[in-house]
């Protein structure tokens, strides 16, 4: 148990918290009281930027929900939500959210009609006990996220024997994050992890041997990263205490769909950051300065792209917060180009393995925030 | 070397076959002749549905590129991407798709300005070598598909060690299958692989050791199985000699952009069919009679499913060959629903592993072909 939020949060196990909240309910029924249920607010209304811990962190503000007629439904969903949780910690089990969904259809009136409906109350069950919802033993659908080099995950298989997964032994193939990761433990002596937005970038550098050579962990994010990606990259980090270096294209969605998300969290899910963002991680690039260090073949900027970086400089609060990232997207912006992060393929293929991420991890304290 | 195609193909190897080309260009020059290069047409037209092979076979029209004032800059541009083969071959190295784009910036005035250009160019000359794009060491972009289960894959490392990657020891996670596969080998006694559409299926499959209890293979092709988790599973099925079962969704999509596409192939890309379909795929599931059967929950097809079954029932060869495969199609049009394979959880999460797959698995000779 490396992490800071495990010590922190998790002094009470998940499920003595689903029980006193459950016994509260009752015992308010009981004596003909109307049951409550508090959650914070999920909005960025209620989110403040802490440059010291390094990500978005939530406030004080919560919406009570009291049982009464209208609230009935929603009530007994959270409940049954809250009951399907407990029945999973205690078989070990878990359910990705589609699987929840339909798990509702055999609650009779409480039965969701859309995901999206189910999707919310559990997003308020996780805010509510202040969890995540991996801890809630609910997953994610999606998988992403590819590691080689050097590190030893140690995960156990069903019968509870250890299990040593070297990610060093994979050829040409990889180690694939599964969607939950609370219980996996780290052994490695890299020196940094590089995450890198495209997996054409990184079967590029797993072909060179790159993790190799430069005693690094490599990750493929494919595009966002994944929840089970980021947790991934952020119990590697605080356990190994190494720099995390980002590696995406040179494009808005890159700087702050990627980057962003991936460092301090997003706005959305401002309940999950503190789990979530990886605070130890810089930009190495590529950056639009690079574009011009390198010669490097460009598109011209998209309308959305335009949109995207404007919005950023007014309402981003990482980007407000770093006057450095506000030059580099001003200095994009009228540059008027983007670039692919593959675009160094232009000077030859090993441009990027023996020229740019050399002269770039001379100079780390260089790297944008 | 166990595929047919490597037997068939192969016999003259891909660099010989470049440096003829190359060479008959150059003669004709030299004798003052107008140099040709032949690639068959690829498109529907040139395309038959051979039912005994399995999959959509190129004809034999093609189409001859003369050198002449209108056609020198895609002339030079074929001969600078055959060149660049070359090369890679040589350098035991590859490229994808987009850093192939990105390289020909440097070939003045045959670079490409846009990426459609250069894999149209790149298609060409797949085509006109008979050989798949990766034995010209051009890999595709995108990654995709996850193993897990009772297979040991044997990949060397950059010194040339064999590396035995042994998908039994991964845990909660997978073995990420990388973007060239032809050099794998494989070892198994596995009874049957299970392709499976979505991540979250393939998790719970995990989680339950399906693969341990039933002695097969997992695969989670994550939607659309990509060019190299296809090429996977068709070197795999030609190694061990054993049924692929195919596990999707219940709709459209599921039937013919995932299932069509990875037993038959695709129109668009018939050149490829031949080493990228898996002939021996049948369909487990789920079918339009499996919704009545399990009493599972559905939603409507929407307009794009309705539109997606009538244009398969007119126009799909496959579907106009296999009657069975039309009687299921118009079930499903006239219950007007289409199904999720997580819908199964309505029974409880286990049920899929405890019962549906169990009972079908008695039947398989009842699969969809």
């Amino acid at each position: 148990m490396d992490d800071t939020f495990m010590a922190k949060k998790a002094q009470i196990p998940v499920i003595d918290k689903i029980k006193d909240n459950a016994q509260d309910v009752y015992n308010k029924i009981i004596r003909s009281q109307k049951p409550t249920m508090t959650t914070p607010v999920r909005s960025l209304s209620n989110v403040r930027y802490r440059a010291k811990k390094g990500y978005f962190e939530m406030l004080e503000k919560s919406k009570k929900r009291t049982l009464t007629v209208n609230t009935v439904k929603t009530f007994a969903q959270t409940l049954k939500m809250m009951a399907l949780s407990k029945e999973l910690i205690e078989a070990n089990d878990m359910a990705t959210k589609r699987e929840a969904y339909y798990i509702s259809k055999n609650w009779g009136k409480a039965g969701f009609s859309e995901q999206p409906e189910s999707d919310t109350i559990m997003d308020d069950v996780e805010a509510m006990f202040g969890v995540n919802r991996e801890q809630l033993k609910f997953v994610p659908e999606e998988k992403g996220g590819d590691i080689a080099g050097k590190l030893v995950v140690i995960d156990t298989d069903s019968k509870g024997r250890k299990l040593r997964i070297d990610c060093t032994k994979f050829g040409s193939g990889a180690y694939s994050i599964p969607n939950e990761v609370e219980n996996l433990q780290f052994q490695s002596k890299a020196k940094f992890i590089l995450a890198i937005e495209t997996a054409g970038m990184f079967q590029r550098l797993v072909k060179y041997d790159y993790w190799d050579k430069n005693n690094c962990i490599l990750i493929s994010m494919g595009g966002v990263p994944t929840r089970a990606c980021r947790r991934f990259i952020r119990r590697l980090s605080d356990k190994l205490k190494v720099p995390v270096y980002a590696f995406v294209d040179g494009d808005p969605y890159g700087y702050f769909n990627i980057y962003r998300t991936l460092k301090v969290g997003s706005g959305r899910a401002a309940h999950l950051n503190e789990f979530f963002c990886v605070p130890k991680t810089s930009f190495l690039g590529v950056t639009p300065q690079d574009i011009k260090d390198y010669k490097l073949p460009t598109h011209p900027l998209k309308e959305v792209d335009i949109k995207r970086a404007k919005d950023a400089l007014k309402n981003d609060p990482f980007v407000i917060h770093h006057k450095r990232w506000q030059v580099a997207i001003n200095q994009m912006l009228k540059m008027g180009v983007r670039v692919e992060q593959q675009a160094f393929a232009k000077h030859g293929l090993d441009f990027v393995v023996k020229k740019y991420l050399p002269a770039k991890l001379k100079n780390t304290d260089k790297f944008l925030p």
